[in-house]
């Protein structure tokens, strides 16, 4: 355990050109991960998904649970003596209607098993969604397909087609794919990619959507099965979590964090070895979950650290994947049971009340740094760095729990006026969940706390002008322990109204 | 000038017992000022208005010009040869209803004159606000009449009673009432007393609405006429502004301060005059409008200094006064023109687009107090402390632009847990004319400034738990120059849910 | 089947005074109900109930559930081998803070068992409420004392304390309650009713909430059993449908009517019941579910029939009970799992993108007659009628499916001039089923759809100036098969501006 | 005057297929009009604007004054001994951002005068505008070009690009343009023209923006005057009123109607006279202006009629011209004074508290018509039908006060379902004048009293299914006095869920 009174200061200068070009491929906006999707009926839930997009805006939505029993899509009656099928999209339109509203869209997961169309009895999580084979693979690709051509019929194929389709999630653990079984899962994936490409061949279908164990094996041998096939997959999909096994107290799991290097590293294998296959060269990954706790009880979810790990990761997921989805953006999330308290190391991006936690504004800020359509110009173990036309953006971050970071930014500028403006997330800054520790850990914070605790959690906003001398502009930076700060330098003229001088405005008295 | 950066410290302990009675009248919501009253049919005023009730909440709203030509009121006609009148509320109505969805009434002050009832032609203000007694008496008083009979029909008799009535506007300065003629306001003020008080006794009608000019002898007279007439007036207005003659820059208006003890010792002259007749001893004062600088374009208005300034107002003002009224809650205001400038030394709490200025946090943080509910234990030029039923509650503010208080709070207290809350309001946490200003002071702000500057205007929350010791409990604030800090200190259980522990939550890595 | 083509007329005239007084009670907005409480987390739900509380208003609702497992608030875990009980209160209270911002308060059922506390496992309906008796009636007791303690700490015991509390549900049934055994119950509820009068004796308390089976000699052995064990019931609820038993096809359900009368009469015997006991006479009756149909698919709710016939309900309930609670205010429910289609006799006054079906105005009408403040001066099988402080309000509706009633109103008035105001609903004015079936029935319309379904469903507004002759007024209203039509006669001042004249503007061309 | 009582019936039957095409330029959302540009500061002036984008939704806004003294634009002040110009920008963003939030821009009109720049004192309207020629037209220009710049800096060029801009308004009449000084008019022409064009050639210019008095002699020399000089004018101006010189009474203004058809000839004349110039033959006209009624307090406006003449209107005035503009969207609006009563013969599609008026029904039914991409088959002096892809829509309208036409339609049809939709405005459904009048035309409607005469102003929505005949759909519309009805026909399969029986719904009892 870490002193975090002990604290030291380490001193760092940065010189940027906007002259180079670092390779920085920031998707951060691609896709975001949800709980099951039937809690996507549920106001709170749409809140805290209104407020993501309003703020950061994401493209795709993942979940699980697309056809578990409580969307209550798959029916079979008895007419006549004879077995039928029939949908009901109910819930589906509703929640899938809302998504569109939002500006957001399915990623489909294909998952779980309607009991009805079940082979077996498992289970997994509190919401007992069924992970067994189709009882009847053609009633499973009927199912597929009918669900495709209600979206086309309801929000018309331009749209629909742009959606990305997943066959399951993470069939490479037996609670998630009976015994875990690899033939089974092929059998899924190729049915299920056929029907759908016989329906309509633009559909874009990827998986196996793993997680971290035997990751190699698995990719190896669906590549090989792919291959084997004839099968012309989109892209590959798999999971990223950078913790170790947790430690269980109570209701919480408190865990290590791994290697951060030796993450990536599994990342760039998978990589590779999708590379070694000449037909699948350079074909596109999908990071469909990543976080760093694997658990909806995971403390860290909560913390300005994780908001500082996060920053790390949001800078590098993009060198050698498509794209990579946080898991998840709020707190509506059923896996493990209805959390008992407001902060309970869950997974959101924001916690209920729209309370944003500190790891949302690592997104926000790499999503502001999209938007300013810069180039990399520098990118290190704790800051990246975009040119604009008219200035520079971005973003420091420090995973040190106990070292501050003094860093002193030197840019190449023009001859002019610079506007600097950075945000502030840090444990002095924006700490919501210390602010709801230090009123006692309510459970349920009421509207007046709610309102509290949400004030607490947002950035500081920093501003100050800067002059070049000898065609360079300096700034310096400190960087606390688990902060992340966002900062934009602007060419600006000062505007002045006629006899307003600012100085003397603030020195008047 | 001052040297900002020599900051120094000047440390204080306070020794807080909940014991004592010290007295503090906080009647800080019960009016605020508006510009002209035509003003309200703007959105941008509306909108000003509900952010101010929706944070703080004011009973009464008083402005100019109700009678004015942009209301059109009060219109004559010719019928078969003969001049008649007639009123038209339709702007008065859509005004008064919005005031009342936000929850704020009128506080009535009858002026100025409709054109077409004026007997002169002088007018004040880029609106030209007519500033001419009546042509005729009667039609002056049938309009008042009228216009509360219509009130009374529309919003019912127990709502519009509770609403004061004030006889015009600053009568003792020559461009708001020609010049200054004393004895033509007393007549106005008679007439219009004896009308209202004839339709319905339980009007409450006062004036005479001074600022500091002559205002003593103002004052004398008005009660010695008052008394010679038997009028007995249900309460006496006044102003309150507390600075030098301003210098003009271009479209500013730079001010130095008065002595503020001055400014006090002459509102207490006010009181010693009243209280000095028998008939009018103890009688209601109503300060209504106050503020430092009374231009529209006293740059002062929107610095962290002025937030600090009023809070020391807030304190004190009860002490001799039943209410006292801010000029203004927004900006939207036309008295010299239209502003050149998102900040250019309005009147308002709030600027343009609803961006909360340092003072509006002051009026934010008395209403909090003042729901706290509880007994006034301590008061200095620098505090005020109130002794709540499980805690206290207090305002600190710096008047200084160079020292930083360090003011160490030592509390009674019970063996308990408490909890901790401040909200920080200085040029560091709390600055938005600084932003502006840094963004190259940009005329009107775009969307993003907007939001950028306003996300930069909110206090900082800080908490912390404090355990007695001794049946004490104590914390030490820094109250940086020019800073004004709300603080609320509450009996708390820490009700951890099973599990967690919050040290190790942000410990462990 | 009628033939709706044959349509008769029928002329009556009805001559009101305003001097006779009407026994009539009512009480529209005292409770509506909800399918089950946890669906209160949905976003569809709270659309349904905030359209009802803006345009009807209730004052307390009744679902099932509470106890439930979706909401999670019963837990068992062990500690150092020893088992212990801990409560979730997270989705309650998000609940709970819902009703209340919305202005509406729980009716407090007891029930369904959570599956760690139940003796059993028999389940109820789609979302398997588990209704067998607690396994330890302590624990039983803990929880429900708890869960009124954890109100009042939250909400204030003066809020909460005017909650009525209603122990279980249709115990009568077998479904609902193991067995349907009689004693068992009592056994719940004297153990519930004196935990809970033990816990704070001012909570009301009452039960035991039969539906129509059997619901004599329950109510007759119920009291009796209360009285024999000493029990101070508060009330006594029962329910009331008022279909035969339906006719199944597909997913829906079609009924015949039950004798209304013979309805009314089996209500009446539970009055005389509980009045022969000589310590409960003149107890309160709460009817804590009222409907036509019983079943969530019962496609009469959809209708304008419904509309009328909820109309006679309304009119006469309040004469031998305290109060009656629609079952249910919205379409989100999920008895018999989730709907296919949008109209598909769901329970609501709303439909699924709120919808006002026909019923919907019956009961908005009946409150906007009680907010009248008005005598009952007229009361008959098609229409009430109360004399207000300026005119008289009324309700008409017409049952039959085929014939045409034309009611003349004759009127009591002064010498005066009067305004008509009056809202129909009848097939060719208000009928959105009809819409939706013009349309093609489409399952889940979409937004466009939506729109239009809306937009014809709401009354047709008419009005008219009414002139007395003879110290009368008289005004003829055709109400057609099925409809309902609510009316205000209002004394009305004719006050036209300067030159305007309605003919001539009508009439100019 | 005519006896409305006496209806007669008049009977027709129209054969439409889908093949013919006939020529209709539908842009009945290309622009609409405003009063005073300042008038876009108030809540209820964008109240209304919101009301009207969302049902129906214009893309340009013109209106008068975007100079005038209350946006505060133009003022000269004296530095060092010297004159100088500064503009204000600050109330014209506040309007210009909020007509962009709206999804609506502006139609730019130059004008009037800021009497700063004037050289005359010569006014219009209660609001005073001044209407003299610049007292220098460099600083004219300037002003001008300094606003475009304005805006291309504020919104970026590709969007302003794409504003027309029209110079002055209505230049024949001497109250708008000092002695309706043709010559001093072409001055302001060219300077303005070529101030423009020299900025930035793309801006679109034209004028001369008069009305119907001396309109072919103006339009004539103009276009004489602008091939003299080489103005290559992008576009021609003018407006279109259709009544005879109104009698006032009181407040109030009454017209009679001027012959319909020659004012289409009189619009075609224009049409005529450019396409006589070789070097600007079919240029773009833009009616910049039209309605029935040329004065704000015409109370034809507000009338069941006008809602059917402007029916005709709008499916001719594409014949001739690129755009027309109605006059005006809302009645806020105040060249005659504030108005005295709601209904008071506003230009308003809206009036206060967002009444739609029928009118404005007229409008979104074009639009809707438009949204359906059909081509026109059918057009006559009381119906316009457009084929779609899957069916048909159209416009029927009646102008007649006392004959009621009985239209019979006969479509082509394929061999399919087919679903209509209609909706009707009508004295009978849709006359919130009406309503307002029998609730005795309260000034200032009430909450309560706006929500009944809102509820009273929309559509009587009607359905039904069509089955085709002989490869012939037909069905009967009953198009009432003053009635405006919209249809859609539609090819619907019928999609009942299992076991839905509408039919049997309906009947069962």
């Amino acid at each position: 355990m870490l002193d975090k009174n002990k604290e030291v200061e380490f001193y760092e200068t940065l010189i940027i050109s906007n002259k180079e070009e670092v390779k920085f491929n920031n998707n951060v906006d691609f896709c975001v991960g949800t709980g099951r999707f039937g809690l996507g009926l549920c106001k709170e839930y749409i809140d805290e998904l209104k407020f993501c997009q309003e703020e950061i805006g994401f493209k795709h939505i993942r979940g699980h649970g697309l056809f578990s029993d409580d969307t209550a899509i798959f029916h079979e009656y008895e007419e006549d003596g004879v077995k039928k099928v029939e949908y009901n999209y109910t819930y589906l339109d509703r929640i899938v209607d809302q998504y569109l509203e939002l500006g957001i869209r399915p990623f489909i997961e294909l998952g779980f098993m309607p009991y009805a169309l079940a082979s077996g009895s498992q289970t997994i999580f509190y919401w007992k969604g069924n992970t067994t084979p189709p009882k009847d693979y053609k009633l499973w690709c009927d199912m597929v397909v009918a669900l495709l051509d209600h979206f086309v019929g309801r929000y018309g194929r331009d749209e629909v087609i742009t959606w990305p389709i997943e066959v399951w999630n993470e069939p490479n653990l037996p609670g998630f794919w009976e015994h875990a079984d690899m033939q089974e899962y092929f059998k899924l994936f190729k049915y299920s990619f056929e029907a759908i490409k016989a329906y309509d061949k633009d559909f874009r279908v990827g998986g196996p959507a793993i997680c971290g164990v035997k990751d190699a094996e698995w990719i190896e041998e669906f590549m090989k099965f792919c291959r084997a096939e004839g099968l012309k997959i989109d892209f590959v999909t798999r999971h990223h979590y950078t913790i170790e096994f947790p430690e269980n107290i109570g209701h919480y799991d408190y865990s290590k964090l791994m290697d951060i290097e030796a993450g990536f590293a599994n990342l760039q294998s998978t990589r590779d070895i999708i590379d070694s296959f000449e037909e699948y060269k350079g074909l596109e990954i999908h990071i469909t979950e990543f976080s760093s706790s694997y658990t909806p009880k995971g403390v860290i979810h909560d913390t300005n650290l994780n908001a500082a790990l996060m920053a790390r990761q949001l800078s590098r997921l993009g060198d050698m994947n498509e794209s990579y989805s946080y898991w998840t953006f709020g707190d509506v999330f059923e896996e493990q049971g209805v959390p008992f308290s407001l902060f309970h190391g869950g997974f959101g991006l924001v916690a209920a009340g729209c309370i944003p936690k500190p790891t949302f504004w690592t997104f926000a800020f790499y999503k502001k740094l999209k938007e300013q359509n810069g180039k990399c110009v520098y990118k290190d173990n704790s800051s990246v760095v975009v040119a604009t036309k008219d200035g520079y953006a971005g973003i420091l971050w420090n995973e040190s729990s106990d070292t501050k970071n003094i860093n002193k930014l030197v840019f190449e500028a023009k001859d002019s006026e610079y506007s600097l403006m950075y945000k502030v997330v840090d444990p002095d800054t924006t700490n919501p969940l210390k602010v709801w520790h230090d009123l006692g850990e309510p459970a349920t914070p009421n509207k007046a706390q709610t309102k509290l605790i949400k004030e607490s959690a947002w950035p500081l906003v920093k501003t100050d002008r800067l002059l070049p001398t000898d065609s360079r502009i300096e700034t310096t930076f400190e960087v606390k322990p688990e902060a992340v700060i966002y900062f934009e330098i602007k060419e600006s003229k000062m505007t002045s109204d006629r006899g307003y001088n600012y100085k003397k405005v603030i020195m008047t008295r």
